[in-house]
Order: C-alpha cells, then structure tokens, then sequence
C-alpha cells in the first residue's frame, strides 16, 4: 500500500524536511508539492539539496488534483492556513504545521489578534503533541502542528505538572534556540553576520505566542490556571532547541516520573539522573532527549530537553501523526539517527 | 539475510558514521564493535547521539569472536590497521578507512616514510573509489578508503584526465575542508576558538599525504607522470570538502564527458552547465555535486566537486563498498537525503 | 611615565588580550612575558595575530628580571598562581587572573578541595570586581581577578541583592557561554566539530566552583546566607556570557536601581527599560550591558547582563584594575568599541 | 587640531566600522551621521554596539551643514554615490567606500553597465589602494576605495607582476570571503541557517565586478592587457578574505620581491618563506598577512594574502586615505591589534 500525500508551502525549511523524511518513508508517496510564488521551478531550484530526488514540480495549491491525495500537510506561514483549510476537499486528512489550529477560538484571538476566518474548523481540529493526543489524532480528520518551542518545554513538563510534582506558579523555562526556527523569510536580524557570534533573549517578558499553547495546555492538565516564565534566546546554531526548565520539586521524584511516562516511547530518551543533554546530539532526527538534575539547594530541579525544531519540532511531528492518521506504524520515516558532528 | 559486520576502531568520527548509515540498512547488523581505549563503555557514552540504537558494548578487538561476522569496517589511525588487518582472520572481509592499504608499495612508502608490516597483503588491496573500481571491488576480500581529498578531486578529474581533455601538467586545485576530517584527536589547532571564524591553508607546497593517491591514480590513467597543484584550506564547517579545480580544457567538453560518465551513477550528480555546487547542499549523504563553469578567458574551465567527508568521503564509501563486496544492492544504507539547513 | 608590566603565562588566551589591551595603552610598557613550555619562542609564534608588536621573546619566570617591573599580570591556570605569586619580589604589585586569591581561606578549601600553599596572601588579595572593590583596588598590592561568570551576574545582582530589591531566596541564573573560556588547552569537549551546532549544560547542579565567589559575595552584601541557582551552557561562540537572570521583584524599581548605580560607571550601561542585551553587541571590549524586562506575571523579573569573557571578564577587568593600582586614569587602553559583526 | 567628518551612510557595516575605528583616533571627531532611512534615529538604535559612544543622530543628507565638515566618508550602495558627490560642496574632501569612482569611465561602462552621471568627476578620483598610490591620495580632493577583494589580491600580486616575476598569463586567485562584505541588505542566501555550514563559489566564470579593477590596475603596472582568474567563495565567518594565488614563478623571488616592497610599509606583512597566513590573524585590524610557499612542482608558487574586508578592505583603508588626504600621521586610529579568538 502505498498513500499520496501533497505539501503545501514546500518552498520553506519544514517543507524541506518533509521531503527529507518522506524520502525514505517506505509507504508514502509524495504526489504534490506547491509554492505560489515559486509555482513552475522544479523543487531541486529551490533546494537542491533535493535534487537527487525524483518530484514532481512547484505547482500553485490550485492547480492540485486532490482527488488522488490521501493527506496533505500545510506548512504555510500563520494566517494562510486557515483560508486554505476551509477550501480544501471536506474529506481530506490535513496535518497543519502552522499555528492556526493549536489553539482554542479564544486562545487565538488572544495570542493572534484577529478572528479566525474559519471558526467551524477550530473544534475539529486536535492538538499534535503526539505522545499525549495519540488517540485523538489517531482518528482525527485535521492535525494541528504545536509550535517547536511548546513541543520541547511540554516533554519535560508535562508528566510534572499533571502529576502536581513541581510548584504550578513557579515554572521559568529559559529556551535556546537555533536560527531555521525563523523560517527563510527575509530578516535583517536573521543574516549570518547578525547571528552568528551571538546570542540574544527576544519576545521577552511573556509576549511569544507560543505561550498560548502553555497557557491552554499546562491550565487543562489540572483545571486551574498555570503560567510560565518563558524566555527564548536565539543562539548561532542551525536546527535545535533546548530547554532549560527550572522547577521546584524532588529531583528523583521527577527523574522517576519522566522516565516512567516515556518508558514505552520510541522518540523519547530519559537520560540517567544528573546527566544533561546535548542539542547537537538530537539534530537531525525526531527524537527527544530529557535530563534531570538536582541543585545543590535543596528542592529545587532543573529539567533539560532537546529535540530538533524542524524534525521534532515540527515536520518530524507532522509525519509522525501523519502515520497514525493514516493507519500507518507511528514510526515510518522517522527512525533516522540524529547526524554528528 | 542479514549480514553481520564488526567495526573495528568505532570510538572516532567515521565509526559512529558507519553506525549511523548501517542503522538504516535493511540487511546489516552491527555484531561488533570496539575501541581499545574505551573499551567497556556503552557506544552511548562515547556518542550521545546512538543512544536511542540497541548497540553492542565496546570491546577490545581481541574480544571480538570474528566466526559470525561477514565484513569488518577498520577505522583505525593510518598506521594500525596494516598490523591489525595481517592478524584478521584470512577469508574475513575487511573494509579499511584508512591509508594504510591506498598505495602502492614504493607510494606507501614515499609518502608516510615507513616500511609497511603487511607487505604481503599490498597487493591484494583494491583502492575503494567504487564509481571506478567497482568490478575489482565486488571480487574483492581487502577494500582501502581512499583519502577523503583524494575522492573529492577525483570525482572531478579522472574522467577528464583519462579523455585528456584537459592540459596534464596545468591543474590546480584548491581545497575548502570541514573540521571533522581532521578527527577526533586533541590538537590545539582543532578546538573550537582557533577554528572558528578563521580559513587557512595546510600541507601546503605539495606536502598533503593525499598527494600520494593523485600521483598514483592520475599516472595510472595516462601512463605518464602527472603532478597537480593541490592546497587544502580548513573552514569553519562540521562536515565537507568542497575541491575548486582549475584547468586547461573546453568548458562544454569538459561538462559534457562528466555529464556522460555519471549519467548512470546513483550518487554522482552533475549541475547544469554553469552552475556551481554548494557544501551544504551534501551533507549528511553520500552525493557528490559537481558543477563546471567556463571563464571569460578563453580555454580556462573551473570544476567543482562537492561531498561530505564523513560520508561519501570515507563512511558512505566504506558501506557503499561493502554492500558491493557482500553482492548486495550497492545503494542500500545510503539514500538518505543530505540534510539542510 | 611610562609603567613597566610582566605578563607571566602569556601563552593562553587571557595573555594575549592582555597585549591586545596594553597595545594601545599610552602609558603601559610590556617589559617581560613568559611561558614555561614555550620559553625562547617569540610570541608571534604563539599567536601570529600579535605578529606587529614589538615584544620581547616568552622566557621562563625564573629569567625575568623583577627589578625593573612596576606590576605583574598573572595568567596561569588555578592551583599555580599561589606557589608563584609567593616568590615574588614582595614589593611587587600583582593582578592575578585565577582563582587562587578569589575566596576566602575557608571558600578556597571548600571549592577546590586542596590546601592552600600562600594562606599568609590571602587575607592581603582584595577582590577584583573593580566597580564594588575600586578603593580597596586602588590600594592593594594583590588583586585576585573574578570568575567570567562571576563577574557577569554580579553586575546584574549586586545593587538589587544589596538593596534587598529581589527575593533572595529565589534567584535563578542561566548562563550562555562562548568557547574561548575554556581556554587554550586540550579537551575533546573543546573541538571544532563538538561545539559547533551545540548547545549544552554543564557544572549543573550547583557544581561550578564560580559557585563559591556568588556564596562570599552575596552573602556578605546581606549579612545572611544567600544561594542562587546558577547553569552555565556552552554556545557556539568564540567570545561572550550572556547572564540570563530570573528573580522576583518589581521590574521597575529594578531598573531603576541598575541606572542609578551604573549612571557614573564608565563600562556598564544600562538599556531602557524592556529591551535585551545582545552578546555581539560587547564583543572585543570592556563594556557591560545590561537589561531588565517585567513579565506578564505580574512581580517577575528578567535582568540580562553581557560581557566579554576575555575582555572584561579577564583581562579587560585585570587592566582596569592594574590602572588603579598603578595611579592611572582607570579607563587607559580599555574604551575600544565593540567589534560588530 | 581635531578635524571633523561626516558619515553619508552609517547605517551599513562601512559606515558602523569606520565610527568604531575613529572612536579612537586622537584628531578626528564625528561631526555628522547619515542614513535616509534610518534619519532621526539615534545610532545607538542601528548599532546597539556604539552604545558607549556620544554619537550625532543619524539625519538625512540635506541635514547636514557642510561648512564645518574637513572631510566626508560616503559609504553609499554604488549608483548612489555618483550623484551625490556630485552634490557636495566642491572643496570638501571625500573618500568614497563604494564602486562609483573605482574605475575608468570606459571600466565604469563595461563593468556596472550604466553610464555614470559625474563624469566630470572621473578624472579626479584617486585609486584608493594607499600602500600604492599614497601621494596621489595625500593630494587628492576625492579618492575611491577599492573594492575589498581587489584590494587583497592586489597585495599578493602587484609586486610580482610589475617586476614581471610571474607568467603573466597564467594566474589563479581563489578567494575565500567572509559574509559580511555581502553588507546588510536583505538577501535570502544571506540567512544565517543558508550560510553556516556551507560554502559555495559565485561570480563564477569572470563575472565579478571586481575584475574590473584587476583589469585597470594589473594592465597599467605593464603596459599590456592581464586577466587572471578569480573566483571568490562564501564561508560562514564574519569578517575576512583569504586569497590563494596560483603563480608560475620563482618562490624564493617572489617572496624577496614581496619582503622588500613592504617592509617599511606599518600595516603588511610578509611571513617567513613557506609560512602560511590565517584569516583570523588580522581580524578586526588594518593589517594585511601575505604568505609564500614554493611548491613540490618547480616554478610553481602560491601566494596567500588576507586582510578584514570591513577593516582594511573599506573602512580602515579609507580611513588611512582620509589621514593622508588631511596631512596626518597615514596610521592614526588604525593600530588596533586584531582580535584573536
């Protein structure tokens, strides 16, 4: 058996690595591929990285025949999926990378500032942390993609939190992120010369949307308000994002929880206690690594993961809930080694 | 069937490639591995970044029962392997990354300035730059990686110097080299504050040991002397060599015989005319990019030839050449798409 | 007048930004530099990019000629300075880099576990933090050089811990480091192709021995036992510490505090209130920059500070200090602009 | 006496580096800031870095009152200069940064394929390349810079091929480019995650405009036509160029010929025979490090020269004009060590 699927908005980093991965997913087969503003160029003028592969041209998103198509992934920037979604076959299974479906309709206008131009969608649509919505995207129609941050700080947290292993008001996650995490649009502060040799903190003092995904997510999982400080640092890197969590709880209490919730996880590494992980030893591939370790002052616990966030962080997630969607092994395409140095 | 493999010095960067590519080969199975230094430490702790794989321990190499294995990948220090290799059992298949076993006799000697202490098994030896050895590597039992520089410019070069296409005695090459070639061994030169934002030559005026396969090889083809220019430079890159060759031959001949030679090659990629390839654009794989620009003096053609040292330059060839001497289909393990950014 | 000024350990990094610095200092003559293992060697063999200045050849300690030496620079690894720093002429003005003279007898013991040899200096050596210890600098004769780390979360604490602006009990500290302070010397973890494309913690826990200057000197501000959390994390960057500090207390009494301390300090500047420091934006200089920004939850505080490592975190600091100590205006040799980019 | 100049266009990285460079200069002071764009910011705002400076507001060029003004850097994209200097009062000197006044009219002509709009002015710009046009400059109204990779070959070249002591025909120069010449403007192949871990050649084939300056400038030293080859490649450091030059001719010669035309010259350097020099060795400075090696072929020689394409390839360059055209000491300013890591 083989599936069909398209990428809409392939002319970006996620959209690449969709096909970096699906290149070597056995059962899948990619039989569209779209970028309006890049429609006619062959993928490998874009990224020809790809060039040794054999895809099929940049079309623009009409001129796609869906009727072939099991499932499409749209990896366009937030705001363009959701006038896109809505006009898509009713049927077809969607996996959005972008933010227009993470969140609650008032978690959106919230973080967004705007109304959602396809409110009857946003019920529908489930929440693609895979490890902790399995079921749901399972037998979902649409998939929303967390964002690559929210996805790196709920691994640590989430099992702490809906255990109530660690005080719910004093969370402070201090991110360190790598650069294709801002996509390949044009930014003065995004040029070589601006990062590297640097590092700086940005959306500061609780303003990155991704805290709406915190809010919406960490608040549910015990029926109470949580929030937490966030601060992400973009640091000179390609791919990876690392959190550093600092919670108050026992540290072996935590160590135990993690390892226990992930025991059964194939993408999900709990390192042995006091142990900290690496970014660059995840990069590349979907998988998480976690760390635990106690301060010298008594009760207090830092939490450390790393994943990457094009794979992991974003494209990994997507095809991974793709297979499940699909009816396929969770795993297929995904099992490739992280890449080192 | 599966087919089992040891990989002999697996504690340095092209042992933990190997593991990395043979992790996606569907009919290869790591039985052994060692690292005398290291040996009882779980591959995890030397390289993070296996931890999710099921590995053997590491072992000394005299704890290796070589009766079940097949093929043994040697990635020794140059120097070791030709007393190891001469106490391997005789009908094991052995795949050495190393120089050991790339020249001849009167070469090995010349350019490393010792006597060999497996004479004997000289001229068994088959150089493993597969896309021009492949009959005599697949009837092979000893199989020597060719230095990581030397494929890069032979990629470019053996076709147009066997046509003669190009002026013999006129070839420069100039060399951009990622820092994981140099390995993993402590030098003061390789650390990261001398590295970074830093490009300068080395082995300069004709002293690079890979010199000795260009003489080699390059005579070889023609039956005469030949004696290229060759001057690596290291780059603040992870993995790749990027070889700038100019030479003295007809741009449109010179694309078109490389266009023909590795039109049926799986790896060998070659850009439209005019086009130059990108470091980037290979990492992560075992492809080549080569590209061939005219210059507005007449009769002055620029080749340039792009792979990933670990990969394609040594472990890729390893795997691409073991799979050949095993009877297996040569591309298994190796189609992964380079990874960017 | 011109001072004469011994470099004793010259061939490290902290060594050579000190004859960077005193290269363009008007009154400041390098009269004797020094390197046990590389004595005889001119320094432009050491490091090349000092190639233009006229110095004299590195000698061992014993050659130098104290006679003529108004102060000296010591630049040896920790454990060394105290058996050196004892035989000194006792006249001799010293500015220590290590950290021999940082603690108290009882700190020295405790966080590096050994006897001290020159316990009759160490109630001599005053603190080298030269914005809170100026008068007593001005009047040592021994000046023990702060921790990198020490030094860069200092200038964001100090005031706020002093003025009791913050909970003391509840003090988190996340630090980005670049490569260079690990120094010249060998370690695998210290390699090009490690660092690059990582992130990663380390001392965690509460084990990093910068650790026993925040202990001295945070609790003496306060008259209590004070303990901060404090993870360093190695980022791809040759030079820069970026201080990530979160605590509780009114961000804008907090940035008011860190005005009104600073406002007269020629090397720290305050941001308006709400921005972030950058890590390039200090880089090759003496400057110190510092942010504060209030969180959406509402009595939570981000104090950012940077500095260079080398540069004010060493030798920069050291310089500024000798200034002092030697009568001179406190700013010579030390206003260069950062370098950017 | 403290003379004052203008900045027409400090809102690039010329323009930043040449305020960092003056900030130590002991007679110049910065009387006016440009930048259209950015007019009314403080440049603290576009280059956070100055921050410790007390710096003019960035205003429009009508805004500034030329009558103070000894002196003014334009440091304009090329096209925009032209028109501008044609604007200026008539006796203000000007050093221009850019392309416009580089070349001959017919150069202008056939190499930016436009016709100049000051071609009243032509006639008067000096060639900005000091170490061989000092007294033209030292008497010269308007002098252009020379672009930043003419400049580096042209130190390892013009000696050698005015004395003939190379086959004129037969020159090979590889460059290797830091990304900050590329400038700040926005360009998706100059995104961090596009360059790190790459590089990549372009202009390829004789296509660079500053071919045109080679052509004048190498053709003039003898009398007859000279083209040599010249491609430069992007690597993922800051600041720097590192130019491989392939000649035919005499090593030992060569580097006489190189060693006696610098040495009274402050800011060249010609290593010992057979030494190589490093990018990171000059950066930040106004030095030039050029390096002979003979190779194994006889009469074969490489000549390697770098410098800091933002230092002396442009702003410290015209820096050094701007002493000159002023009547002061030519290294004012300019005696800033690199730095190093």
């Amino acid at each position: 058996m083989t599936v069909n699927v398209a990428i809409l908005g392939a002319s970006g980093y996620t959209g690449a690595e969709l096909v970096r991965l699906i290149a070597t997913h056995p059962m899948m087969r990619i039989a569209a591929l779209t970028a309006d503003r890049k429609a006619g160029q062959p993928m490998a003028q874009v990224f020809p990285h790809l060039r040794h592969l054999d895809l099929p041209r940049l079309t623009t998103i009409e001129q796609v025949d869906f009727s072939g198509i099991d499932l499409a992934f749209v990896a366009l920037p937030h705001g363009l999926s959701q006038a896109l979604v809505k006009e898509l076959p009713p049927k077809l299974k969607v996996v959005d990378l972008g933010a227009d479906f993470r969140l609650t309709p008032e978690g959106y206008k919230s973080w967004y500032g705007a109304d959602h131009v396809a409110p009857e969608l946003q019920p529908e649509a489930v929440y693609g942390l895979t490890e902790f919505y399995r079921d749901r995207i399972r037998a979902a129609r649409l998939v929303a993609g967390t964002g690559c941050n929210a996805a790196t700080v709920q691994f640590a947290l989430r099992p702490l939190i809906e255990a109530r292993l660690i005080d719910l008001d004093d969370i402070v996650c201090d991110l360190k992120n790598g650069i294709s995490g801002a996509g390949r649009s044009l930014k003065e502060n995004m040029l070589f010369a601006e990062r590297s040799e640097d590092v700086a903190g940005y959306s500061q003092g609780g303003r990155h949307r991704h805290l709406g995904e915190f809010d919406q997510e960490f608040s549910a999982l015990v029926g109470r308000e949580v929030r937490i400080l966030f601060t992400p640092h973009l640091v000179p890197v390609n791919r990876g994002i690392l959190a550093s969590c600092y919670v108050k709880g026992d540290p072996q209490a935590i160590h135990a929880a993690l390892q226990a919730r992930y025991a059964d996880e194939p993408f999900c590494i709990v390192l042995p206690m006091g142990e900290l992980p690496a970014m660059s030893h995840v990069q590349g591939s979907n998988f998480v690594h976690l760390g635990v370790v106690g301060d010298r002052v008594a009760g207090r616990t830092l939490v450390v993961s790393t994943l990457d966030n094009l794979n992991k962080g974003s494209s990994g997630q997507a095809l991974q809930n793709a297979n499940l969607m699909l009816g396929l092994d969770e795993t297929l395409g995904l099992m490739l080694a992280p890449i080192f140095p």
